[in-house]
């Protein structure tokens, strides 16, 4: 029985997800998610009381899987092309969790304990930036004044925080899938101005390996 | 009577206005903006049949106001600096009319009329910043591919349709002043990197003129 219990304790978060990444997180009501199971609206209570508990404990894990992402000591030998992969997996965790990014302002208003806990991300997240372009100034492949590492950062971390709201709002449909290859590329774009001699031909590589993305823009 | 009728029309829009940028929109009702004037809701509604007329008209006026800037003739003939103000007057415009960046994905779904006019005007920003890059390597004053510019132009975008609402995020205030110098140094930085030989000396100047708005950053 405890672990039929764990087990739909489990499913409820990852239908939760599912449905909120589709439909958008304000569409979705627990009575979709027990639909959805097809279990009771009262078993579902038993396991989350009400929608709230079930995007905290979402939140939770989109938290605690970036803040290892973000505390990754692997980031400090990375060469260029793991620069790269470290990017894309970065972006692969806010893809998982893009509910979260659809209409941010709007979720932290409705969540508002959420607020604090989302701007802790994003300071680290400016912080990473900041020192991984430090770290390329250091490793010899970038040349960048600590003032455009600055502005570099904060830029970086805008891209990463509204990519998919963009999405969301210059297309016609309301959920588009994530290109989120697209959103690595335009990251991208702003590092490698700055890059060392390689500068073109890397952006030049970026639009060939990411090319779905850029041919499947309108 | 026809003068004062059109002197509480307009005095309707420009209180909402400013209700609206102080407060949030949402967060404003007829009633409020009829306390303000100090005249009676039945008197309001003569004019404005709700808030969505009077947010349909700032609306109006915003697109009008952003268009003639965008079809302004006169950056073609822009040097390095006028490009620079030209950038600033845009911001004013996008300052004057902060409400609608302010959490621009549910303003565009409680409105959704104006999520086609909205991306229209995306859009064209989109082309201007481009066309603007293009004259500038023409110009002889920047280096750039056509791949980079597009990447550029997009970047420029995202970063003056999101610059308010992440200060709105990360700020523990609901409603910050807007700091658009900090938003015109960050566009200038995307730009930077790409300007011929000035590059460094030309975000440094960016630092130094707009210094309060790096001041006054947390």
């Amino acid at each position: 029985v405890a672990e039929k219990k764990i087990k739909t304790r489990e499913r409820i978060v990852l239908v939760s997800l599912e449905l909120f990444n589709d439909k958008g997180e304000p569409n979705i009501t627990t009575i979709d998610i027990s639909n959805e199971l097809e279990i009771s609206p009262g078993n579902l209570y038993y396991h989350y009381q009400g929608k709230e508990a079930i995007v905290n404990e979402l939140f939770a894990r989109f938290e605690a899987e970036m803040q290892a992402l973000l505390d990754s000591p692997l980031r400090k030998t990375l060469g260029l092309a793991e620069y790269w992969v470290y990017l894309q997996v970065i972006y692969e965790c806010i893809h998982r969790y893009r509910f979260l990014y659809r209409d941010l302002a709007d979720l932290l208003t409705r969540y508002h304990r959420l607020k604090n806990r989302f701007n802790l991300l994003l300071s680290r997240m400016v912080r990473v930036c900041t020192e991984t372009c430090e770290e390329m100034v250091t490793a010899g492949v970038m040349d960048a004044h600590p003032n455009e590492i600055e502005a570099l950062a904060e830029n970086m971390v805008m891209t990463m925080t509204y990519w998919y709201g963009f999405q969301v709002i210059r297309s016609r449909q309301s959920h588009p899938e994530a290109d989120i290859d697209r959103a690595i590329y335009l990251t991208v774009a702003l590092v490698a101005p700055y890059l060392h001699e390689t500068q073109r031909n890397f952006l030049q590589d970026a639009a060939d390996l990411y090319k779905n993305g850029l041919l499947d823009q309108p």
